[in-house]
């Protein structure tokens, strides 16, 4: 349905032609500072309009919050929020309409509903998002300030075009799974230390200059050529507890790649090493524990992502979604009606060649939802066993000692 | 937790050494035909102990269903069902307890609940799933009877060996996208045509008897290195009607993904074209609609992977996933104790150096589960919808004619 | 939280001073024909300044429709909504601030969040039930189309003023259980026939015109006093099919008691015979079964009020709803400050006297959701069970024949 | 369904003849001491022979605990338990398998599964709160141990029997509301120390032994008769912290009332003053703050039961629920077939005249899963709360000062 999440909670309203987009956002911890200052800096860097590489619409897309807060504070009760659609008017009926887009939603919403909304595909319209990244941009507050945890996103590949060494060859010889690393060790680099900064310094969201510069010619030869590109983003988390994720089904990574793959356009999610985990020895894929710096636990290596057993174990948690090339097009495109009668349709109005990069903030504010989630309930559990009577009945190893809790 | 689904919920308890796995299944539909058999076979499927290419520990995973049945048709109320664990003593103390298993799950464990089972890694393992494939086995055989949906699973790859062009390059160079399919037609037609008898023909669960061959080479390989090695198990579900997936955040392919992304030791997940979808340009990727044979329309191609907007359209769906090298191995590795004394680890027991052959039902069950639950959501929409007086307001394109419909 | 239902939900936001009160319908049936005039109506039941009656703030509580509708029909898509606040002020500090108010929300509010709203009790406000009301009315809309499904609630008694023979005597003798019927026949037949015209022919509305008169009189004697007084409000739902109710925790009385003890005042609730029949012995309480006139199975009396085993039975369902005198008095009352200095509190502003006539609304509105959120389930569960091979092993009293089903 | 709770969980499965009744709880903190006593404890007290007074099957309802646990501490996981039913063999066919019994729920199972259990009304059945009662068993340990949190039902009334002033009258006079009080001193002090050894000291399980005696002859006078009678049991719980409940729909009232109408023959539910609220005026039924002897504020009256705004406050909780006369009578009934033919039917079998002294221990542990999970929803967002900066620009009186509070 469209409410995500069990203790943070978010409910989503509206489509591309109605009066408002907007969402509820219920269980915002209570004495959280909170401004629409706050929320609209995600909105904006959302919002078309951005640069020569979106569609030229221009929407302003301001939020306009209306419950939970007072004197800029969280009351602890639901945050109602809406943004207005600036074109309400229903779409006008044409004889495109008679064609359901090729790979877009048109056909399946009047399959599943048995009406649709004029302008095609209801729900799975990019503007959906925008309660989304609303409601991430409160979770990410709270994580910031109660745990100092970063969340950045970024473009990693358009087309065939990546920031080298992102991913690793899934296409060596079989003899040799061993000649090269999982992730370079500049990739990972980047991965500890890239900021948002560093990311919106280039209109592609690709943090690494010269790959962006590749990025924009790629981009441009699919516009110029009436044609899309997909990509991937690349998303980091940094500063996450330990002990985050329920077992079994609600698994860390479960729930992620729940919430990415809920984003319109996505075909496909990896955590750590992902796929080509698949292909490395045990032996070498295994990251040994470590004592660090600051005399805790940690892991030499990071191959897991920041997950094991579908729990967080403190580490950096990185994970990549792959974002299929838009279905609108400007070209002719040859198809049927809903009918079955063969035809041509070429697509009306202007569209994203490439939506990459206004997908970064969504992919932010859906980890900031996960996190945040998971981690309401964590806080839970551990509040809820530190009143018990302190275990003394188990062997050493079942149970852990208070100076080694890192845990949320 | 410990539940997955809406209306058709599992919910799973047990881990290594307690009493017995089990499950209560709430929601089945009533008059179902349902007898032990039904579920075992799937069981034994997922069972240790089938080849020399898994763990030789031998378990019977014999299902007791304790409720919910009578005179062999199900009765609309929760079937409780359970499977006795042969090995019921919590596991002794001794040296190896000292380190957390690296890449597994003991380190996480201790440190979200503070307690841990004497043998590792709680919930995490491979026996939690018992549960789940029990469930999965009776989803199945109302899809069967009710659609005659068939879901069937494969082990695609084994490190790097591969069914022949089961996954595109994404290695390719850059000016030319457009010179490979994304999946090619011989690939296409098993998709197509894969049988259970088929993958079961082989020990490996992979189809292709050549490829086969060398997986089971590459398996022994890392069973004599005193290591492990992972792969990607394919799926591919057919005859699911158009209109399941429910907008926006349980669309189809999260809530799949989701399911999948719960199993152990996975690590990533696409549908469809998946990540080379990212690749290829819009004006090739877009799944062209055409008339099918019997009058109904359908698509030309399927990169969508039978999901457009997060809905089914009608057409296979088929999904892959990736799973890591086993975490378990023989040989000796260097890490860390739980109080940061670097040592020396060597697995106690014998495990599987492979585990995609027996996650094949696993990753069966789990699908299951999806459509099933998500079949009757869409069941109660439909039902609701047909009660109401014919619309007469909308626009042609706005509303589906009745002979046009083709969902749940 | 701020969600109720299953298949059809609601999730309210708001609180007394912020800028709008709203609520996200998620599960709505797509192609009902809906209007704002359709929600308008029961909202403009709920507004204060109805009568001299209710307290004289004049709020219109205009209803804004936002999304999941289009040319006048709904899509299936969330139906988002709000009314302004008209004072959206924050409350001005006062002395009395440093009084929690006596049997209001303020210290619980306090203790539960660490943050309040400078109005007080946050969410306890009664303008939090708009978004309900709203919800409720499209349910309802939705009920009378495809069932032809009828609600009417009613003010059954104020104070001690109540219609005749609405309630049995609980304080008898103790060898006559058998002297006086559960509800008198002419009690039976306003349960059969009331409508919502004739409950709002009363200011007070209770449909009995004498009785009317002395709570009216009741009710401005508590006025003058500076006093109030609670009272109750009974509750028909007619033409429900048999079938709702979802064992084992979501019986339908367990739902039902869940919403209607969810609407602030409440401390009581009853469903058919209630507490009286915990004094009736078993061989009279028992509803006997009869063929109706119709053919069909239904039963001579109806002390079960529409329910047997939590699952409808398509009799009338009826239910009694306590509401406790409101809190707010003008009147000064001894009581302490949050510091726990002792002191005396007049409550600011002018408040109902009197709730349960504008509670008539809100009552059937949560009627309203329960039996949509019921009805949405069991359509899931009959259309799935149809899908299936007929059953032909089970003894005949086992099995439903077809011509006997009466159920959604 | 057949789960409750959000974060303590409990999903039950079995119906009567079935091989076995059980539940999973999940979501138990781990670390707490746990053996099978703990929980046979309260499902001892809910077996049937243990008086004249109830049916005279001798059941033991042995409990086994299948998982979650090892060396006696829960691991946090799902604790996995089954009772096995002694009589196991599906009811043979009869003539009185031809008529509905008359109440209950062989009808409404048949018209919403299309198909029922040999035995009749399924999950209708008593036996299935053995799981319910496992639940609450370990809930309550966890109370006790972490809150001193103490829960006690007893019977307050059996048909016309009832403790003196238990309930006030609802039929004084309309004059003189003020006559009597809500509840008797004598009352009061009895909720305040009530025991369960002082229960369980009367069959009855009402402690107040001169009642207890007239109850024995007014159910003993059923029995006789082959007949049967209802009755009420009040439930207090002591020790609750104040902020439990989650507003608005999952009120701590609302939830409570929820968990009680889900148990079997219940028809009625009221909290605090209940029913007699209605009829107080708010100057009387106010409850002042006072400064309690700790220095922390309290009430001086308690006619909310412990529950202002749908959030406790830290007084004492006191409910009463009815429950109906038991449908199941050995006199013959008139009634009707499935098919609508007259006739007579008699029960089979014998069965319990009054079943309110073994619904004791059920009423004790539905209140316990509702207080549980309260208080695991509470510990989360006060713990989630306290880890951000201080407020400090709010007026004092919206924030708490930190040594004035007293929540979970």
């Amino acid at each position: 349905m469209s409410t995500f999440g069990t203790l943070f909670r978010v409910t989503t309203y509206g489509e591309s032609h109605c009066a408002s987009v907007g969402a509820i956002i219920d269980g915002c911890p209570p004495g959280l500072a909170l401004s629409a200052a706050d929320v609209q800096v995600q909105l904006s860097r959302r919002r078309p309009g951005q640069s020569n590489l979106t569609t030229p619409r221009d929407e302003k897309d301001l939020v306009q919050l209306q419950s939970g807060i007072e004197h800029g504070v969280t009351l602890g009760t639901p945050i109602g929020l809406f943004v207005k659609n600036e074109d309400q008017r229903p779409h006008d009926y044409s004889e495109t309409d008679m064609y359901p887009r090729p790979s877009h939603a048109d056909y399946t919403y009047l399959q599943k509903y048995g009406v649709k909304a004029s302008s095609g595909g209801g729900r799975s319209s990019a503007r959906e998002t925008i309660g989304r990244v609303a409601a991430g941009a409160i979770a990410e507050k709270y994580l910031r300030q109660a745990y100092g945890i970063e969340i950045v996103a970024f473009v990693s590949s358009v087309g065939k075009v990546r920031i080298p060494s992102s991913v690793a060859s899934q296409n060596g010889d079989e003899d040799n799974d061993d000649a090269e690393d999982i992730l370079s060790l500049e990739y990972a680099k980047l991965l500890k230390t890239v900021t948002r900064q560093d990311v919106d310094a280039n209109p592609t969201r690709c943090p690494h200059a010269e790959t962006s510069e590749r990025m924009i010619e790629r981009i441009v030869r699919a516009k110029d050529a009436n044609d899309s590109i997909g990509g991937t983003v690349t998303c980091v988390i940094r500063n996450v507890p330990s002990g985050l994720g329920e077992p079994v089904f609600d698994k860390f990574e479960a729930k992620l790649g729940h919430a990415m793959l809920s984003i319109p356009a996505t075909k496909a999610f990896e955590i750590g090493s992902g796929f080509r985990g698949t292909e490395v020895p045990g032996s070498r894929h295994n990251d040994a524990f470590v004592r660090k710096a600051n005399g805790t636990l940690g892991t030499a290596t990071n191959w897991s992502g920041g997950v094991q057993g579908g729990i967080t174990n403190g580490e950096d948690i990185y994970f990549r979604i792959g974002f299929k090339s838009p279905a609108t097009i400007s070209q002719a495109q040859s198809t049927a009606q809903y009918d079955g009668t063969p035809g041509s349709l070429a697509a009306r109005g202007r569209h994203d060649p490439c939506v990459v990069p206004r997908a970064v903030p969504i992919v932010e504010s859906m980890a900031a939802l996960v996190v945040m989630d998971e981690l309401l309930l964590q806080h839970s559990r551990k509040t809820s066993a530190a009143l018990l009577p302190a275990i003394t009945t188990l062997p050493p190893t079942m149970v852990l000692p208070r100076e080694a809790e890192k845990s949320a």
